[in-house]
């Protein structure tokens, strides 16, 4: 059988449609017709060469949803449920090993040692293949974490629960965040999106959400996830900030800060708003931005407060992250600013530099 | 190649003496010649037919430690260690299936639905074949989590890490143990010296061992594992058992009990030990033992306790079980009561009702 | 200064209506014109003298919200604001010492062993006096804990909040509920009502609630705080109901139950519904029930699940529970079924028996 | 009645020794007759007037321990014995308020915002008095919360658990150590010593302590705490130093890495040692030190690790830290460098810039 996919062969070229073959199904594969694959802030980093774990060719998207094509065995997804073809189904994006020390002792699977990625350290000489979303097909090895969705969410809606989601869901788990905590979101990209949401539905209290005022739109829009505040922070001065921050919480400040932003001036600035017992949860930082300065005694030390790093996700997050959509209470179809096809690939990585474009989706 | 293993072909007869063949291994498979097998309290249960789990006809022994003979491909231990042939390991008796529920997202593998365990759910008919270690040798599937001991911890002594040492440290694990808590253990068998150990590594205070005097000597060797008083059931009433537990405790009571007798009246006079905020941890009840009559009001509620099972283990406890015994602090050598070649394999399980043995072992 | 409040000076008497003294007040302390005093289940426990803890003549009431009418020095409430007269408070009827191993130890001041409460432990001879809430006045120690409530909200609104909002929180709270989790609650009271309040605020998935026929209005309400389903347990067998359970969980059953029903019969049969890793929250229960039947091995062990006794709050809980209301997301003020005056104190307490009556509140 | 005390009346001379009366006691009140006082890097600080709490005249000295002279009522110590005269006791140094945010809500009474501590926020003209530990007297108030200690243990091994083994305890709680992490200790400070006890106590795998060749003195004596391994930071080179504590983890760092140093360059240096899932907790840094640069990418992020703040201690930590002490495990008497008399505080003070001394203490 032959389908086409979109190739990247050279960084900062294409990416080309070029057409496979597919070879039969091994014991627990699924064949999956891709109905949307989501373009991630990393893809462009993959497509301009500054992601180290690429070997191309390769095709890219890490972020998918689609429909069971064909299957070999009994497969059932995480919740229990068998899967059949016709399913519309979405899948973790790493695949882990289950028996390193991260899997297996420390039961934290992000971190395993021999996770691989789909659409990012899969060359188009790997298998299982097809293994990227830019693709009419991807290829699910039998140690893929599975879950089916509800048919009534539409494809482009389940593809970024994937991977910003996903992520999302983690740091706030980890801040350990409790019922009326205040919390303070740094970036209204997708990550700081879901995490409002995910943050109101765990109990939390105030919601502000802090942006730059050429992202207005986004802020906006964050309004309808939970957001109780939007601060503009080139329109006002950080001591202002902090002191709107604190005017809400008895002088306290924030318990949690979530670093949505993907920039160390948020760090540097971010920092400034925790109260004692605080949390700053760095997230967007996804490659290398050089040493930032913490200020330790006044930040860190006198307030009893940390900083701490969040890295990628695992099933559980997908699955909560995912729950969190088909609770339908926040409108998350508005995450889709803008469709392509296949064959607009490469203009749909080039969307991502715009600010009023939330989530890109290329539908094959 | 060809091997000799002990198979129960009837309930409460042999086991009988077999020949197999072996097959050739598939990627990632390991081939142990078995050095010791453990003889576990659920070997008898076995035996008898009373475990519902038993497809006849199959070779017990879930315990195990040995000899690399052969394997295919590269695999690391848990540790990120390679294996090799000549390697000395144990494993973790569960094998688990990494995609359901309870592995993906709730990241606890013992509850795993899919759960097969080497010596007990395998019938001689399934594979991998052997798979249990009452058997010149056992050959591991690629999904078995391995680890490689140290050369200089004898096989019979790595026997019940595997089974009752992991199980014993997902209660300590559980029970959430903090610094200077009184302890009260219930039953000085494997189950419970283990327990003393653990917690005394984890700065317990107060470690009291309760067993009935015909048990005297297990409960004197308790001391060497940690256990700081010794209370004899039968030579004290109930209530002045109490009273003793309040007298070391500025009159509070024990901060965590733990049930590790298998029986239903540990249950009934263990639960008035508890001090507010206790933990009673049901361990060592491994069958059905109909209902357990619990003062709720009092012993629950009023003191804002609670009473919780433990089910088996997994990687994690197993790990942290081997580490225990190679830090070398405490005679885990002692546990070994007696060594039984392969063919007195029926001697060994009847060994198990000798209140004298505290661990049997078969060297085959 | 003269002041009346109702007092009971024989069990099953009265309450007769007597008129006081108040003595000046000493540093910290605040003089409160209560508003609104709950009547509450154990209220009559204490009409009934079946409360061991009572010393008669003593003047009923630990859950009441008011004004500040005097008081001496400055006070901050636990939210930092600064109290003043004209303010409308509630506060922890919790009064702890701040120094036993409990409180400053454990952190748990709930567990305090010297712990006093307002309109219980407290006779009329006692200081601080008047010191129960069915009264004009209640003079608060200085070590009371104290939070202003917003204007906004009604006094009989407030009522509930200090006992069994607080107590239905700390079981949530000690529940450990995380997102999407399937919860069952027991008992349309509001205990309950007010804890699928919370669970819903805290991300739960399904909200199941059991009852009788005979409170179909209750149960009907409780659909406004986030019940998602009801279950008539009179109208359907316990097996039909775990089918029910499991079909809304892919076979599991529910991951916490809450007893919020008061009796030994709800653990008797709650027990059952637990999954794997499940909790078995026993709220309700404020009375001595006996002994109750659990069955160890398959509700505990074989689902590493636990069952948990909850007493009563601390001043986290309160706050915590108060947010909840301020927040209005949820109709609480339709838990106020009845409202009496003061001379009405005798027919408030008879109020309880009706199950119709979610909450009665004397307005003084 | 009269007495001695030491007298900070301008900074950078004396103290001056002065004498005295001593009011009647209040209720709860106790007075103690110092039997050791502690001289902390702090005291050095206070004199030299770089600590803005400080209001004079005051007298300095936070740690002690003494014997009950009188007291006025019962009063019970947190392990719910009574206390009388001529028992030897300790005390938190932290009186906090118990009503406030920190305390009420968060039940982190270090963090609480009304914290006052002996012998640093007290001036000769606040009650009680007197209120420092460089003194024949102190009179704790009511609501001091108290400990007595074992009689076989002297006054001066006690008197640096109230504040360095308390704030070292806290540290090592927070780092939520688990068995067989591996740790690694910067500064044999008794911050360090205590740390190292702490963790091994708690079933630490390697400690490992790093330190200037300059504490060679120190460094061997923390190898009778529980250190392992000893690194010499000015004799290896940053590399080779990550380098070895790799090769004692299988290539993957320190779980836990505990800044005991106060220095701003621990911190640079330190964040590299941590593995995935690592906890860098800095606690030594007791002054403003200035921003300092984390690599946040690839020491937080993509490691999913944290660094932390460690503020002081509280009552739990202090009687964690004392029963470590009395458990006799360590040798902590060994901590104790040199004695002084009240008359000789200033050399006492001058004493701590002498990098061979562990502790001193005055004993007046």
């Amino acid at each position: 059988m032959k389908f086409e996919a979109a190739v990247i062969e050279k960084f900062n070229r294409g990416p080309e449609i070029r057409e496979f073959d597919i070879s039969p199904l091994g014991e627990g594969e699924i064949l999956v017709r891709i109905e949307a694959a989501g373009v991630c802030g990393s893809d462009l980093h993959i497509f301009e060469g500054r992601d180290p774990r690429i070997r191309l060719p390769m095709i890219p998207g890490h972020e998918g949803a689609g429909i069971v094509a064909d299957m070999k065995g009994d497969v059932l997804d995480v919740r229990g449920n068998p899967v059949h073809p016709g399913d519309r189904i979405i899948w973790d994006r790493g695949v882990v090993c289950g028996r390193c020390f991260y899997c297996s002792v420390e039961k934290k699977p992000f971190l395993c040692i021999n996770r691989k990625v789909y659409g990012i350290t899969f060359s188009t000489a790997d298998s299982p293949f097809p293994n990227g979303c830019y693709s009419r097909y991807i290829k699910l090895s039998s140690l893929t974490r599975i879950v089916k969705a509800g048919a009534d969410i539409s494809p482009e809606v389940l593809v970024p629960v994937g991977c910003s989601g996903a992520t999302s869901f983690h740091a706030v788990e980890e801040s350990g965040l409790r019922e009326g905590e205040t919390v303070v979101i740094q970036g209204p990209g997708p990550l700081g999106i879901f995490a409002a949401a995910f943050c109101r539905n765990r109990g939390a209290g105030h919601i502000i959400m802090t942006g730059s005022g050429k992202s207005r739109k986004r802020m906006e829009l964050a309004r309808s996830f939970g957001v109780t505040h939007l601060v503009y922070r080139d329109e006002m001065a950080l001591e202002s900030q902090l002191e709107f921050i604190k005017s809400l919480t008895g002088g306290r400040g924030a318990d949690i800060v979530f670093e949505m932003a993907g920039s160390a001036g948020a760090v540097e600035s971010g920092q400034h708003f925790l109260a004692r017992g605080g949390r700053y949860m760095i997230t967007g930082i996804a490659v290398p931005v050089g040493s930032v300065g913490i200020d330790v005694y006044e930040n860190l030390v006198r307030k009893n407060a940390s900083v701490r790093g969040v890295w990628v996700s695992d099933t559980s997050h997908l699955l909560k992250a995912l729950e969190a959509v088909e609770d339908l209470r926040y409108p998350f179809e508005k995450l889709v600013s803008r469709r392509f096809s296949l064959v607009e690939a490469g203009q749909a990585i080039e969307s991502v530099k715009d600010r009023d474009v939330l989530k890109s989706v290329i539908m094959p």
